[in-house]
């Protein structure tokens, strides 16, 4: 039986600021990224997003960021590896505590926006997040990007790791992803993106942007709750994957 | 043989500011409580803080705070009970993380400033923070000033506590604290505070500021060492106590 | 000819956040309250909102709050009189330099959620308000809750001060607001709320929530963009206004 | 007659936090550069920032930052042109309303520490530091880094401006700064710093690293006064300007 995680980024509210349609994203996927103050939410958001986690079952992993409300961490900083890894370490034990008082288990940890893309290429930065996930609990789960150093990273220093794909996004020849930037990079067509994360799955390939077939793998497909259009995206998904009795479920359990 | 703790409040340097003296007094006390960055400190200075205690078998615990960086959380906020649960949920979290990486166990929490001050004469407030800590970890102590509804709280709640004194304040008739706008409220003399503290432990009992003698109960004794003098201060107190053959060590061990 | 002023909170999104229909409010409105950073907004907001309401011609006035972004300046902080002087001029400031660069001129302060509500009944506290705005401008008007201490601090101190009235608030029979955690304080009927602007306006009375009708001095009323309902709102009270040739118009022009 | 403007960073404590010799340094420098709340300072000491230079009638300038407390303002960050130009209105405004509210003229603007070193390097940065500086006041003058793009920003630009050199940094024969990281990078001798700002003002020229002589302009000197030894080297450096007959005064006087 072939089996699949879906993860979605949740918890970005923040006070009064509603952010994401999480009560209608949350009963479609498997894994959730919960923002943990630095980029998006605060204490009493990522309380009700783990709530609403645990209400659906659906797994729970920390979404760390820069420090940086104002800009949701889509900036790079140009932060020391150590204060990285304390940053990290900081962000993952505040989501915990949350998951200890729901008896919630906490399975992974997937950076966030400009951390993410910093990681995915300096070595350096992805060594120092694996190095913190492994270090607060070796139980983690990192959610790294295929082929990217994420991945070398998490062997090197051998913390647990996912593999991800990304369900809309367009990607090169090379198997990396088309800068946003780039006319194409988003693909918005929702048939079309359930029958690519179908091939990502059962084929392990995804047809890139010049129409070449690249072979991808991925143990969890990132898809978005942000919009209403994304939420049907994530139900047309997972009706896709279904059909074919792939199974959803998160990839720690 | 008789026993006490001595707590004191560590990791308040934020960024490039530098606060207290930690390392001189690190190795005369037997508790620590470490800001979490609400009311002072960052990822960074709680790491190495933690690393600090680590060195000199200091036993941790979390020092939750309301939001105010700017007011170092001297000032009352009208929070929520549920705003308060997840802020002090948050901050124990983030703490745990640095204590698990190091291999530290997480001891104890003590509410911090203006929440400290609201919480022993709020019982609705103080059973927040019961619950947030037991809800977190059962194991975790709660550090309540005596005869105060932090003690009813903890009673309450059923979550472990332990009953401070303050080794430098003046005390009213009733046992509790002259406030610090009052004249005489901060006891400045040296030895004068070693043999209030002596008295604290092996009478439980301390002259009150009117002169009559009143019962105290205390398993930990709250010192400072935000200043050089309150670290000479700190040796005075435990020079006393260990001519007396009174045992330091941390109430959780 | 009779004029009055119709003001209205916004620019209060923040980073990624939206709130408030500012766009489609705007053109309806005659003064706006500007956020500053402490209970929302960014700068990017601030100016993005001052150009929007250069382009409708609308008044600028600034809307400091407590340092609460978390809270939207909701929560009490038992900040000092210093620091909320402090806190409001820099606030001011802020804002100043938007409008400066957009060839703005800035029009009023009115102080932001808890802020306003201490303010409303604490003397000395709407006393540091009015000599924060007449030190940093004495030609800022301060605008003020009609029969509160707010209108007696501008008095007291010197500053040039409008008086406010609720558009969708229920009053007293002493001519205070009903509080809004009670029934009825808050009125949804969109020809009722209408039928009293224009009552307050024109015969500078409103009927209270026990039936009598009390007198009401306003020189500016408030009203509300953060729902697309506030929205029709507004331009019934407008409709409402302008039928009667009642011109609205900001109160510093 | 000659004249020579020093200049200080000030006003960069922040809440509890107290960092530099301002009070110390105040009256042996010409003009200061007042932290505005994103790398140091709040409100509170702000004013007391502006009220101290107002005592001994030194002249007031902006030192606006990233929006990074914990990072002091020290660590670039992908901010877009839009956010610094808005970032920088913002801060100069926080700070004008202080200088308002004390009757004290705002005579410039100098970014600061990571801000400043993308400013020196990139002319899109520089320019529109140069833009929101002149959008706010045109009479405010920018502080420019001697040879670098915010000079050539401000010229563009049409902000008037000065050059600034470094009283302890050690210079290339390009007449660049030696990178800190960079041995021999910070000149720590009292008598051969002064030395050299004689030859900076009197010559015009300074003795690079590798024993070259590189001309440099400058019409203000930038000290430090952040260490009490850095005190003495201020006195030290005025001494050496005053013997000569050099006049110490604020280059918008």
């Amino acid at each position: 039986m072939m089996t699949i995680d879906l993860n979605c980024d949740m918890g970005e509210s923040f006070g009064v600021y509603k952010l994401g349609y999480d009560e209608e994203a949350m009963p479609y996927v498997t894994s959730i990224n919960v923002a943990c103050g630095f980029h998006a939410s605060d204490p009493g958001n990522m309380l009700k997003t783990v709530r609403l986690a645990k209400k659906y079952d659906v797994a729970v992993g920390a979404h760390p960021s820069f420090p940086d409300l104002v800009g949701f961490g889509r900036r790079v900083m140009a932060a020391s590896l150590e204060e990285i890894k304390a940053d990290v370490m900081y962000q993952i034990g505040a989501l915990w505590a949350f998951c200890k008082a729901e008896g919630v288990k906490l399975q992974h940890v997937k950076p966030h926006g400009a951390l993410y893309n910093v990681a995915e290429k300096d070595m350096a930065t992805a060594v120092a997040i694996a190095e913190s996930i492994k270090a607060v609990d070796p139980e983690l789960y990192m959610v790294c990007l295929g082929n990217s150093a994420m991945t070398e990273a998490a062997k090197k220093v051998g913390v647990k790791y996912v593999e991800e794909a990304f369900a809309d996004r367009a990607y090169t020849s090379q198997g990396t992803l088309v800068p946003r930037r780039q006319a194409g990079a988003v693909i918005h067509d929702v048939n079309a993106v359930a029958d690519r994360v179908l091939s990502m799955v059962k084929n392990k390939t995804v047809t890139a942007i010049d129409g070449t077939v690249v072979s991808i793998a991925a143990q969890t497909i990132c898809v978005h709750g942000d919009t209403p259009g994304a939420v049907e995206m994530i139900k047309a998904i997972r009706a896709k994957l279904e059909q074919e009795n792939i199974i959803l479920k998160a990839f720690g359990r």
